[in-house]
């Protein structure tokens, strides 16, 4: 199948890269240096360009306003679409803003399916990506196969939006869930109880979740290398509090969470994995839990 | 063994029942009307007899107050024990006041093992509750097969006031989870998607929890007749809260969860399952997910 895509960074390359093993012919275009094992691809001069030599077009993009740019400028992918072609958002971006572009794009006789995805670094690597889709029944099917290089867990949530929806409800409860482990394994510690006895106490039962699993034990062992980087999350998040403020709802431990996630930037931790957002409830409670 | 045991509530009775089924002699005291099924136990004129019929005396009551009152007020079990009995406190109370009244109890040549439980009536009934235990290893193990009578989940967690700690740290971990499932669920619903497809696509994710199983699908299926009660975890968080003052630290999730929970009780709420947090926030966003 001939495949545009459009953003090969540290997900994009590794993602692409399943495609063009599987023998996928693909449409790439760069602002700056071409990656490498992409020789065969070929490199076209716009957006455009990409959407007239591809039926389907992927986005794997920073944020709402790249994916923006690149659709609606001139010379963006809009420009070079035509009738029946698939644009396949893979990027974490505004719900909100998604329903917009997916309108814009089905006018021109299109189909959009927004599919952010869950996994990082790792999971683009090694094809074990999750994938939260949006759209019509009809592109899901047709462009499964190439998630299903991708990704493992590929699960069509509904239509356009639904996808980055989704994404948006999976990173509010991942990071509420890492600050619940982090109050509860520092407020164990400066009690005085071992935080590592606690954390064992509490796996298995009622409070028992991926994150107390992987992201306590990273509390616990202060390795905080990411991971998954805290200024990605305040990205989602942001998506999550910005959508909140269009749909005139209130997300107010969201938005707690966000300012921790802000505590750890202004430490210096915009880098860190999000686990380290325990450090921000260390430095209210001046105590460390290891 | 002979056994005292005070506080034969919704939790205590089906407690003590399980020793008593295994053959133990049982020292009780109630203040008003006798539980069915114990015509073959003592009952006591006072907590100080109790202590002086028994080798281990086991509490099971509402909070701290109460806790202190048994123990310390006139003809409290204090003033029955002596040297080589163990005092079990299985009630959920303030791991501060705790380490507090087992420095007074260990005076007395006593051992003090506080062994708070979690698992609910149902888990009291059917003997599947976890146990946190803190205090002295020999004191564990003596009453060790007490404990198994009662429970499945045993840890012990480290010193006096521990398994304390590690029950509030357990309550932190749950009611936050909870409050960032619902934030999830109802933003989902908002932005129009679909919040039992959004819950599936998060399940066995990095978003994965007992919660997100468990409660996620009360919040959809609106079942909230409890279960465990808003007013329980309301108490739960209080000793989490006003510990935290007491070590001068701050728990700002922890904090605004109660609040959330205070808002359903103002809704009538106290007595809903504590799943039915999800309605604060769908109060705050003027939005139900069902």
């Amino acid at each position: 199948m001939r495949v545009g895509f459009i953003g090969l960074g540290i997900m994009g390359a590794p993602m692409a890269g399943h495609l063009r093993d599987a023998g996928h012919e693909l449409f790439l275009y760069v602002r700056n240096r071409r990656p490498e094992g992409f020789e065969a691809a070929t490199f076209c001069a716009s957006p455009a360009e990409v959407a007239e030599g591809s039926d389907i077009v992927i986005l794997m993009l920073p944020n709402t306003p790249e994916v923006e740019e690149v659709l609606f400028a001139e010379a963006g992918v809009a420009a070079g679409l035509s009738e029946g072609k698939i644009l396949v958002d893979m990027s974490s971006i505004s719900p909100i803003a998604t329903k917009a572009f997916a309108a814009r794009i089905t006018e021109l006789g299109c189909d959009y399916l927004d599919a952010p995805v869950s996994g990082g670094e790792v999971g683009a690597k090694e094809a074990t990506l999750a994938i939260m889709v949006g759209g019509t029944a009809e592109a899901f099917e047709r462009v499964r196969p190439l998630f299903d290089l991708m990704g493992k867990n590929v699960t069509h949530v509904g239509a356009a939006g639904d996808g980055q929806t989704a994404k948006v409800a999976n990173q509010i409860v991942v990071g509420l869930t890492i600050g619940a482990v982090a109050e509860a394994l520092v407020f164990a510690a400066k009690a005085g109880a071992d935080p590592a006895k606690v954390r064992e106490a509490l796996m298995g039962g009622f409070a028992g979740s991926r994150i107390l699993e992987v992201h306590g034990k990273r509390m616990l062992e202060r390795t905080f290398k990411p991971g998954f980087r805290i200024e990605l999350h305040q990205k989602d998040l942001e998506n999550a509090l910005s959508s909140a403020r269009l749909l005139q709802m209130a997300l107010p431990a969201t938005a707690l969470c966000q300012q921790l996630f802000n505590s750890c930037a202004a430490q210096g931790g915009a880098g860190w994995d999000h686990s380290a957002l325990v450090r921000a409830i260390e430095l209210v409670g001046r105590h460390e839990i290891a």
